[in-house]
């Protein structure tokens, strides 16, 4: 199977995930098949033009390698950032010190001499989502990212929707409490504040500071370098207590966010990706309640006591062949949606 | 001028604004000329099959006039309620007792032997807008109806964003206080609890009852029957603190919720329209603070201290052509907008 696909003679593309930790590249034939992967860590402390240097030398040696097989339809980044689409300048990156006001797209489109196309990296994981993953049988969507942060992306008709000027789909800032935790983007409550690996983290200490919950004390104690988001999940699913109450806080906060899209947007699917949608289990059942009591359109397309809430990992393209009904559902690409969703950005323009 | 208009030779189209209290029905070319425009109480007690009797014989009154002079692309009816786009019956209408789960799009298409389109008041007010008002130089828009409830309606590169099933772009149960005042949504808080006409009266009301509010109670008991929106607004332009503190309020919450809609769409611009609109000038300073606050894409696209903010009725699209700015203006054909609207989707589909 690997070598029929390595020989496929399909046109292609070159996805790139440009991440603050590691530079992942991959091409990809028209059809969604990996032709193959680099993977290397993303030197960010040599300097911006050091990681350009890598990225450019790698992609060259992926082009040199299918040349005269198949034919290459560009190059699509993702980027952790917000571009400027008119410009291919990244506004602001905090995780590529440095690359902010230079214009990435220009360079590497020359550097390469193949046509470029340079995408938010939350919005390339939605299209790489849309394209072969959970929502691979809808023409739209919309993407919650559950990292570090939260990032969002919006697939309108088969095309990431950018609105005004390539900044839409930050859904990491909705708002889900007017007077909560303080945001880095200035505001207070986003839900990237409650639903993001970070926040799981905060709010267990929270929890701790409080004074009323002894295993994620005791958890801390023993081991502070590993009192992640997965720690966390892990005792909760053991049926403590404090930790389980973390993830509902979670969940209400993705029910809130996601009922003011269903309302909003009426999409057919929304999808839940990056580590922390890992704890799906353990808050769920919290966001499924909210977003009931919080979206008459969707209780309207989601009728009492059906099957759809239940809705996990890959088995939301069943529930929409039922009938119109809202899905929600866990990512299926893993950390590989990005790679999959920039390789489409080429192929879409070259359709 | 008028003559010139009725004469017009150009296609046209019948629009329909079939509301809780008036039944206005329109013909309008396809540039958008009004040719003729008929108002009539809707006689909703005297039942269903009494009003559809009336409307169908104004709209044969308006045909058979037009006949032979131009040629009839469709008729266009914006109803209050939640249309299932798929069957064409009203899955609720709080206005129109009597006709949910009634099949309205057929019996009216059987009745005039012409096409119908059925569609949301809300979104026609949006198309209308989009068409001919504020929002005319845009490709995409986004409206909130600020009426007795708060309505709303998105449209995306020229036509009404649907969604799934036809309930998109109900912004007006956005939520920005998650623990509010209680919404006949079945949620707590959501945007129509604070920026409706009903919501500046109920405000008032609670001002006076926690005994912060002598103008606003004084007002009250000299004429209980004229305490509407209008009132407190005009006490609220003499300068009185407790009327001024209401519209803050429903500032506050526009700036929340239309911050939501700019981080997740970006779209270029946002019309508020309806007759609490009205009040711009008391709540406008507060939403733009409030949006400002909550939303690093609006302020990204709209430098602080830039002409923007001050974008009122008519002067949205001078602002555009300076640049990639957000803007939030008021809507420009006030009741008129819906009836634009409708004729609007029959020219569309003729297209």
């Amino acid at each position: 199977m690997q070598l029929e696909t390595r020989n496929s003679k399909l046109p292609y593309a070159i996805g790139v995930d440009l991440g603050g930790t590691n530079l992942r590249i991959a091409a990809v034939d028209e059809r969604g098949q990996l032709l193959e992967k680099l993977t290397s860590e993303t030197q960010v402390t040599r300097g911006r033009d050091f990681v350009i240097d890598e990225m450019t030398h790698a992609i060259r040696q992926l082009m040199e390698k299918y040349k005269g097989r198949s034919e290459l339809q560009g190059i699509g980044i993702g980027v952790p950032g917000i571009i400027d689409m008119d410009t291919g300048m990244l506004r602001e990156s905090p995780n590529l010190p440095g690359w902010s006001q230079f214009p990435v797209h220009a360079e590497i489109e020359r550097r390469l001499g193949a046509p470029v196309m340079l995408e938010n990296d939350a919005n390339v994981a939605a299209l790489g989502e849309h394209w072969l993953g959970a929502a691979k049988d809808y023409k739209s969507m919309g993407m919650l990212t559950l990292g570090t942060g939260v990032g969002g992306g919006i697939v309108l008709d088969g095309s990431i929707w950018h609105g005004l000027n390539g900044m839409a789909g930050e859904l990491g800032h909705i708002n889900v409490e007017p007077e909560g935790h303080p945001c880095g983007c200035g505001s207070h409550g986003c839900l990237e504040q409650y639903a993001s690996a970070t926040a799981v983290v905060r709010m267990a200490r929270e929890a701790i500071a409080a004074g009323r919950a002894l295993g994620l004390a005791r958890l801390a104690e023993c081991s502070d370098s590993e009192f992640n988001g997965r720690a966390v999940y892990e005792l909760a699913a053991k049926g403590d207590e404090a930790a389980k109450a973390v993830f509902e806080r979670m969940g209400r906060a993705l029910g809130l966010a996601l009922a003011g899209l269903v309302n909003a947007l009426n999409l057919p699917i929304y999808v839940l990706g990056g580590g922390a949608a890992r704890a799906w289990d353990a808050f769920a059942p919290a966001m499924f309640a909210e977003i009931r009591k919080r979206s008459f359109v969707y209780a309207a397309t989601v009728p009492k006591g059906s099957a759809a809430p239940a809705v996990s990992a890959g088995t939301g393209s069943q529930a929409a062949r039922t009938g119109k009904s809202t899905v929600i559902a866990v990512a299926t690409l893993g950390g590989d949606a990005g790679l999959y969703g920039a390789a489409r950005l080429s192929l879409q323009r070259g359709q």
